[in-house]
């Protein structure tokens, strides 16, 4: 039977504190069709990330914010349906930024072809793909770990902090995360050989934990979280630490002012540098990222972890539970199934 | 009739808050002997610092604290007046880290020769000295000006603040400076042609008065002060704006927890970057630096302004009236005339 329906989820309304099911709308629109120079894709795999609660808001941050009435936009894995362009042919599987639903028109250019020799398709929207090229010239380009120096990395079961952990690991660097279960922790220390890990959730004192872990010190703190993590971290900096600000997962849906202590001393006693970034700065070197990625994870000295949840219709269950600190490693909806 | 006495001003109690006159002791020792390899100094001038008010509290920081029942460390200039070493001439004027003493024993390689035909000798503690090249190295290479941008600096009719903006003007760079008195303001603007200046004593909306001395936004916010100027300025970043983090004389006499809008927020949204340096850093590039500042200051390029006390009785008083935001530029103390 032909499918003659794109199912989408639309913002119908900007969260105040942590979103709700009732901010979004699953509809049903007509199947779209391509014109020349497009194609259409149906939905494998889409991509929820945290950054996406930010522009559900509506002010001012790296990326505009969602409209209104329109799906949400974000990374998403398709197979070729139809196509009007000969660059697209039946059956690629593509990446691209297509965001919450199951078909959407593409054109050449909004879309990478993924090889599926290299590893699961899926890798391509974390590991092999902006999760991985985030947790890459983060960690590199700003954090520029060297061998011996401690690095700290928060939100560390995060698929960008796995990555972060073990490409530090393979720099030679004594590597800690911080997480909030017994379960992360367990898989930092036993699966991916970090050096240590804590709880934040069950740690009293995180400071005194974090110095514990860190006896000489942290070189680079790569922040995922931000808020009270990241006040303990910065309290241990060497002299020229570097600390690479890459989310603020723990205030995207606070609805009080951030404060805390102001930061500026320890960044003046320690020569220290802080940088925010996101992915799209490095875009010019993806194809280098891509491939280091690639080779480190075909060789077996970077582990991944997704976590997969079946069903259009579960997508916005799925982002909620990145907010509880339920995924271990990518969460990923599962859309369809690949034809045959 | 021969010296005898060397005066010293002593650390006696490490000040809670605002330091008072009851945290210094002057005393008088009998005059240093040099031996082989040193030689005899009397001081002319010394410098005054808002840094120092950090070492003398008891806690890690950029530079180690003070010793109580010690001279305060710091620049000086002195002229020598007898020496064992074939590297210092009777008559030659050295500037080092001598402190606030009358006299001092040094060794060839603690002090560097002053060349008076370049600028007056005092400018080897201000424009020409440590004070200029904090400013240079600060700005240039962490803040890295480009033509057209917008650069803010605080403190800016500071010793450090002054040569900053200058130096980001004949960059080609709008420079707006922050400033406490209006008195400040005037020579800002109509000495050093900066393009805006800012009264914070005497602005209600900090905030909407920098937004609309900078209509494109804060491409470089050179910070010397902390709290909430620095809250304002960096609400206004630009994409991949830089912060020079060089002093935080709000801070330093405050005994609360430096509380506030906690900032990686707007550093992450904005790509910025905010480094803390200290001038000592850059040791290995000084002679670059101090070479184009004699330029410019030579070339009348780069002014520079001296507040001179009187009277080595008096160093503490104008130590303290730093953070009363009483000098214009440079502050120094007039210890005793050049021989002859």
């Amino acid at each position: 039977m032909p499918e003659t329906q794109n199912k989408q989820i639309l913002l119908v309304s900007r969260p105040k504190g942590i979103p709700t099911t009732d901010n979004f709308q699953l509809v049903e629109q007509p199947m779209p069709v391509p014109a020349q120079g497009e194609a259409l894709i149906r939905t494998l795999y889409l991509s929820v990330d945290p950054y996406m609660r930010g522009r559900m808001s509506d002010r001012k941050s790296y990326v505009p914010p969602y409209n209104l009435q329109e799906p949400i936009g974000g990374g998403a894995i398709g197979e070729v349906i139809e196509s009007k362009t000969p660059e697209l042919q039946t059956g690629d599987l593509v990446v691209g930024p297509t965001g919450w639903q199951t078909h959407a028109i593409v054109m050449p250019k909004q879309v990478r072809k993924i090889d599926p020799s290299i590893a699961p398709i899926t890798t391509a929207l974390g590991v092999l793909g902006m999760t991985g090229l985030t947790a890459y010239f983060g960690l590199l380009d700003i954090g520029q770990p060297k061998p011996n120096e401690t690095v700290v990395v928060s939100g560390a079961a995060g698929a960008v902090g796995m990555v972060v952990g073990q490409i530090a690991k393979l720099k030679g660097c004594r590597v800690v995360g911080i997480a909030g279960s017994d379960n992360k922790i367990n898989y930092l220390l036993n699966e991916l050989k970090f050096d240590a890990a804590i709880n934040y959730k069950t740690t009293t004192d995180l400071q005194e934990a974090l110095q514990a872990a860190c006896p000489n010190g942290i070189d680079v703190y790569f922040d995922n979280v931000g808020g009270e993590i990241s006040d303990a971290a910065l309290s241990l900096l060497n002299f020229q630490a570097r600390i690479p600000v890459c989310g603020q997962i723990s205030l995207y849906n606070q609805e009080e002012p951030d404060v805390g202590p102001r930061i500026q001393s320890q960044i003046l006693i320690s020569s220290a540098m802080m940088k925010g970034f996101i992915v799209g700065n490095y875009a010019e070197r993806f194809p280098e990222g891509a491939a280091e990625l690639a080779r480190w994870v075909k060789e077996g000295s970077i582990k991944y972890q997704e976590n997969i949840v079946e069903g259009f219709e579960n997508t916005v269950q799925a982002f909620l539970g990145l907010f509880k600190g339920e995924n271990l490693g990518k969460q990923l909806v599962k859309v369809s199934d690949q034809t045959k």
